[in-house]
């Protein structure tokens, strides 16, 4: 499990190349706004965490993603000059993979399922570093900068709502956090539709979806279930796990484009979403996880 | 004039009520999104430093916008607990009328060529202080307090484009530049359909448009026109202007959404458009200076 010390010499090292989002006022609590990183997503904060303590640098990084994590690891490896590749499924939208060969790094198209397959042949071919989206020490102290800076900008923060996936960004956010301040509860937020960590909770060990069954909701980027290392850390500094509709997902994707004037995807505003259900004062932090959305999709929304 | 003593008093001032916008990497230059403030446009920073200056508090202000000015001076008054009378024209949105009502402001709608007239009544009647949207010293210096941030966030800056319409901006912005670095070029940016500051400019003095012609210009914060104190301010320290089409106004937008996961309004997006023109290496920094576009045209822009 990483610590403290761990997260903090990330933000030493990650400082110069990420944006140092403030927290903006909404509603009666706050948004820390990640969308407004340069890939519009956290991402980019583990992605070069990892990178910056990468040993071998010549062999190269790879990644499977198709969202916000391969464009973060592209960039990242750019930044350190390190040869990249991602390997991407075949329905990956071609935006997507456009702008990830735009960051110079070498993508790889292949059947859904056929990715981790396909990474790992690159890596023992190559000898190149695997990076994984979350499952990895360096990756998730990356994402804990983000407690840091909560705490720093807010001194009477008493709650931090993160999203949850596959866990890195909140068990990084949840380190820091307690670690320095342990009576701010730490509250991860799901879809409904994909609520296997509210499951977990509820029943005290891991309890794993059906990846099908968790790719219903709309919220495209927390379809992901945690490894035992994310576990680890959620179950031992999470205080609560609240889940929320589509219906309330799409709700706070209009409501961020039209009083926060951010452009945020579905998953991006599910902690928005989740800190509106949860009321409270002037104390409540959402984390916005991400911006990357289909133009037309968020034309929708707006329209509706 | 105002000098640089008066925008780092004014910095000073209104640091804990406006939010510290980031620069955000956006294609070779940056962007410096006053989008993100609380009522979503630089304005706030003119109208807080304006409220803290005044004098005698207890008969209130008065101001009349059909736009963010009146929401800024709306917000100011009630963080200062002071009365706000704010003067509408009739052909406001519902929505703005309704913005300024929940922030605490007695709201005047008034048919649209009365406004002036109204606004001066409710001073001559109560003893209140009538906040302009731009032509006051205190307004201009709290505008240039984003000058300040610019040059501490980005030392290596080499240009800083500014959207003008009534100039309160790009005085404040222009006038705290040129006193701490002379050598950044300091430039206004205009739709082609409002262009009287860029005739101003070639002429030499102040040439002033029919306000029926600059009112086709889809950036409707920007059709206003300087008064003889921001054209005092501009003329002095401004090194050049950019006019752009509509439909470059229009890219702008989408590409501000697609690109920065930023909700612009067209008036915010004008500079963007500008620097898009002006090319230039890394040290180009444009003021998305708001957002607060009708959702559903931000829908139609997006769509297209």
């Amino acid at each position: 499990m990483i610590a403290l010390p761990d997260v903090l010499a990330a933000a030493e090292r990650i400082a110069p190349h990420v944006v140092r989002t403030p927290l903006l006022p909404f509603g009666r609590g706050w948004l820390k706004p990640e969308s407004l990183q340069p890939i519009g997503a956290f991402k980019l904060r583990g992605a070069l965490n990892a990178l910056a303590l990468l040993e071998d640098r010549s062999r190269g990084v790879v990644a499977y993603s198709s969202g916000n994590h391969a464009q973060a690891v592209a960039y990242a490896a750019r930044l350190h000059g390190v040869p990249a590749a991602i390997v991407m499924p075949s329905n990956t939208p071609e935006v997507k993979v456009a702008a990830t060969r735009a960051l110079g790094a070498e993508v790889f198209i292949v059947g859904i399922t056929e990715r981790v397959q396909r990474a790992r042949e690159l890596v023992a071919e190559r000898g190149a570093v695997l990076i994984p989206p979350f499952d990895h020490p360096d990756v998730i102290a990356g994402q804990g900068t983000i407690g840091l800076e909560v705490l720093a900008d807010l001194p009477s923060v008493d709650t931090v709502v993160v999203p949850m996936s596959g866990g890195g960004l909140i068990s990084g956010v949840a380190t820091a956090v307690k670690a320095i301040k342990p009576d701010v509860r730490v509250v991860g937020a799901e879809p409904a539709l994909a609520a296997d960590v509210a499951d977990s909770f509820r029943a005290g060990e891991l309890v794993r979806w059906d990846p099908v069954a968790r790719a219903e909701t709309i919220a495209d980027a927390l379809r992901d279930e945690p490894s035992e290392l994310t576990w680890a850390h959620i179950s031992r500094y999470v205080d609560d796990v609240v889940t929320v509709t589509e219906d309330e997902i799409l709700a706070a994707v209009a409501d961020l484009a039209r009083r926060a004037r951010l452009v945020a995807e579905p998953s991006g505003a599910v902690a928005v979403a989740a800190q509106a259900r949860l009321g409270g004062g002037g104390g409540g932090v959402a984390v916005v996880s991400g911006g990357n959305v289909d133009p037309a999709l968020l034309a929708r929304f707006l329209a509706t």
